[in-house]
């Protein structure tokens, strides 16, 4: 990047200018707004701020496969409910049977492996898995201007942490190759672990009972527990992100706050209120009351992916 | 340190020789033990690893100052126990009460504020309290060696954790000023907190109900949800520390188990079985068997504070 301007992938426009003028109002030392490194959080939604969720977040396409899986393995799970929605690829019904059956279906999915064989297996999903929409693989499907964007503040002295209501162990396995976050700078939902002792070697076993979905005020409560600090910036993209923006934004000092908007149907995709799994509604009717500096799609960005 | 020896406050002996052949076998780049800098994760416990706990942790002192403070607000507090023995100064009927009273205490002293308010709190406690067995101020109460160690390996390219059963937002008042770990590398006990939301304010308050209690296995299981990754290096001191140890040790390539072994009545405390709060029995019954290295305080560190 040497040499070049910074956000190349950014269109001119009041979204880059608040990035830039951020980073240099806190990076200056000696300013009034400066704001030492250690201080320098920013925090980034994944689904849909850092990569696509369209058609759907890219831990559903794990689940179904891990489902078709599993049940072959043991066929009695193909006649229960919300397997037998997965496996008859009828996701009206299974997005219908409520949010009790998307944990049970991220429970099942997710446990009776250790922590280190779950990685091993989400790392092999991924080396060929493939959004279906796009063509490309799902960890190719990542937002250029947002990968730019994290690497420009890493430059400038931030630490830049993914906090997401994907598993932990999920987002880990891509993290780093993606987006140069690394493992300890992920947090997300977590099922429990168990501390296993077999001969000499301890291992961790992933149970089926939840730990913590990170969505909505749970970003927040765990930003605490994890960083021990308000971020100073953060970047989501639908309402579960709203509760960590507000957090950030009344800290004291400078903070800002991002909400990509999906308006692009012709590089990726346009929504907001009607995608059932993670609407925006709320945080785009109130970004003006709250402070929220909202990107287009469209307009703010040069490449998508 | 530039020019310096490293770990000129330990004396010649196994333990520093295990330690600097360690980091060395690791950062040799080509070697075959080479450890890239993304997995070279050290933890460390905190009392009478990093500081001294005698005659009790330094948490301890903090929470009998808290139930003064609260109960001059409410004197209902001081009639009953766990209370009531804290206020007659009655250490003896305090432990004597049980685990689930050193629970009920550590609760209700560190709830009922923010995250935030409690780090001023315990500041402004940690500036003036001292410890009665040493007369210094706890936040001094901090082994020289221990402080040389972690800035070593953080110069060979060590992310350094704190892995603690004190409470997380206790140990952030002063980890960085004490050790130079910063806020999000300390992992420690924790209670619930609540999403408070007052005006355009957003505020995080800490609930008397516990989120982890991060002693013994739960240190490998909140280790693999903050970090996501099997330490190289785990330096404990007590029983409390033995699951991390194992942990680490039981991963593939180069691992280094380190244990403090009290044993230096002139300079600080000798003690280990009989210590109630805390006891080491086990893991140094075991140290040959499971390949951790014990440390004499008093043979292999030339000073102590």
């Amino acid at each position: 990047m040497v040499g070049s301007q910074p956000l190349s992938t950014w269109n001119e426009g009041a979204p880059k200018s608040a990035i830039l003028d951020f980073v240099a109002r806190v990076t200056t030392q000696g300013g009034a707004e400066f704001v030492p490194p250690a201080e320098r959080i920013a925090t980034f939604d994944n689904d849909g701020t850092l990569c696509s969720e369209q058609p759907l977040q890219t831990q559903f396409f794990f689940l179904f496969d891990r489902v078709k899986e599993l049940s072959a393995r043991d066929p009695a799970m193909s006649g229960r409910q919300p397997f037998k929605a997965v496996l008859d690829h009828d996701y009206n019904a299974l997005f219908g049977l409520g949010r009790q059956a998307l944990f049970e279906l991220a429970l099942a999915t997710h446990a009776g492996v250790t922590d280190e064989d779950f990685d091993q297996i989400a790392r092999g999903w991924l080396a060929t898995a493939r959004n279906p929409k796009l063509g490309r693989l799902f960890r190719e499907s990542v937002y250029r201007p947002q990968v730019e964007l994290l690497a420009y503040l890493r430059e400038n002295g931030f630490k830049t942490y993914i906090v997401s209501a994907s598993g932990v162990d999920f987002l880990r396995a891509f993290a780093n190759e993606a987006y140069g976050v690394s493992r300890e700078q992920v947090i997300g939902s977590s099922v429990k672990l168990r501390y296993d002792v077999g001969g000499d070697r301890i291992s961790l076993m992933k149970l089926p009972e939840l730990n913590s979905f990170n969505d909505r005020e749970a970003k927040p409560l765990n930003i605490s527990l994890h960083i021990g600090r308000r971020p100073r910036l953060v970047f989501g993209n639908s309402d579960g992100d709203l509760a960590m923006m507000r957090y950030a934004k009344s800290g004291s000092g400078e903070r800002l706050a991002l909400l990509l908007h999906h308006d692009d149907a012709e590089r990726e995709a346009a929504y907001d209120r009607e995608f059932r799994i993670s609407p925006l509604a709320e945080a785009l009717d109130k970004a003006e009351d709250y402070g929220i500096t909202v990107v287009s799609m469209k307009r703010d960005w040069k490449v998508v992916f």
